[in-house]
């Protein structure tokens, strides 16, 4: 493990990307300009290292840098070492999990990139919430969807809270906007993709029968408004998952678990 | 719509059952020990309504009232109207959901009595978490779970948080203890249940060729710790849901999902 900066004032300049995290994503002066990318946790600092987000400091106490030290070993990055008080003057709150790593923005991917080698990706509409956005990134990695693809209205899937509940993953599964949505998947059905929507309506075929693609793109809007017209009338094929009469959809990230389920249950 | 009855003094004592909700499930003076069951917003407000939660009281707004006047029409609440002001003196803290219900406990359910009719239901042992339970039942009433059973050590279904998240179908799917945890597992298997535990081992059979049986008992853990092997070897048989290697297991509620979802999948 390399060199360890014991950090006892809070005020200390060198770990300024730590500070106030809650403000953090107002301040105009970082670059990037939704700031900076926070990972939490030893398990969500593990994923970090282990992505194209590279990290450029980790602050945190000693126990978690024992707990990171085999991961951390032969990396040149700066590792801040403080005490709990210290470390919540610094970012403004309490935080129990103890370590944090940041990292700056890479230049986005590009729907090609990501697109490449997938077989099954979720493309999202208005998908506004960061909570679910982080579901939705980790059901992605558990079931094995390739990639996440963002139409308009979407939520930023780095910011803090997405991260912590993508279990890390929103830095590992690869994600990128479409160009000129929705037009831009069309893209997507020459490369071979069949697009599918989501639906409430009861009237359409189930996931079951409508998933015949080699390659699926499951286009979801968000809970209550759902996809727009135009979106749906971009896909080739409206598709439901059967649902209870009286209840309301279900979660954005589980209607996408269902159909990331639909593609692997018998693998 | 029954009678209004105006509230201007947060201090009035016919709406202590909503003051200080943050506080109040440690309050021991109230019926039940564990406190009053509330439900949050209209949406929730209506489901306790269509349960058997009779609520004792509602406190709200005016335009909450106004959106719920068809389904108070001909019910012999009190209906406490107030400002959001004096509403967020009572509560504690501003809801933007402007309305709420209260319900005293009814006797608990049996296992028995909530399996009778059922052919699909989660047993949970170990889930502590109030979100989780909430999307646990909202899972289940989305996609036709007809119970969930609780076996050791789980967390209050009708809490607050509980209660909203799982968008008030914790009041509308019915819920039950197994006695003699994990032993009252063989009540349900002498009912023709197949009981299945879901388990993260990739080498046991997927869910999708292990549940076989007309009516199954889906065995889930907490993530992290998962089931105990008690109840694990009380079990007919282990099956995974398939995912990717490296990632985590799957929060609880979505685990289940899949497995409601792989029930009704071509119905």
């Amino acid at each position: 493990m390399a060199e360890v900066i014991e950090i006892d004032d809070p005020a200390d300049p060198r770990v300024d990307d730590f500070r106030d995290l809650k403000n953090a994503d107002r301040r105009p002066d970082l670059p990037g300009r939704k700031g900076l990318v926070i990972a939490e946790g030893a398990v969500v600092v593990r994923r970090m290292l282990d992505s194209r987000f590279a990290p450029s400091g980790l602050l945190g106490v000693a126990r978690r840098y024992t707990e990171l030290a085999e991961d951390l070993t032969a990396r040149d990055i700066p590792y801040y070492r403080t005490t709990a008080e210290v470390m919540a003057e610094v970012v403004g709150f309490h935080l129990n999990r103890g370590v944090l790593a940041v990292a700056r923005r890479p230049a986005p991917l590009t729907m090609d990139e990501v697109t490449e080698h997938a077989h099954t990706v979720a493309v999202l509409e208005g998908v506004n919430d960061h909570e679910n956005l982080g579901s939705m990134f980790r059901n992605a990695a558990g079931l094995g969807a390739q990639a996440v693809l963002f139409g308009d209205r979407c939520a930023d899937p780095l910011y803090r809270r997405s991260v912590r509940v993508s279990m890390g993953h929103a830095l590992r599964v690869p994600f990128a906007s479409v160009p000129d949505w929705p037009n831009g998947l069309d893209t997507l059905r020459r490369k071979g993709f069949q697009i599918i929507a989501l639906t409430p309506n009861p009237t359409a075929p189930t996931l079951a029968s409508a998933m015949t693609g080699e390659r699926v793109a499951l286009l979801l809007g968000a809970e209550g408004p759902g996809l727009t017209e135009e979106a749906m009338r971009a896909t080739d094929i409206r598709a439901r998952i059967p649902m209870s009469p009286g209840t309301d959809s279900l979660n954005v990230a589980t209607a996408a678990a269902m159909a990331f389920y639909e593609r692997v249950r018998i693998s």
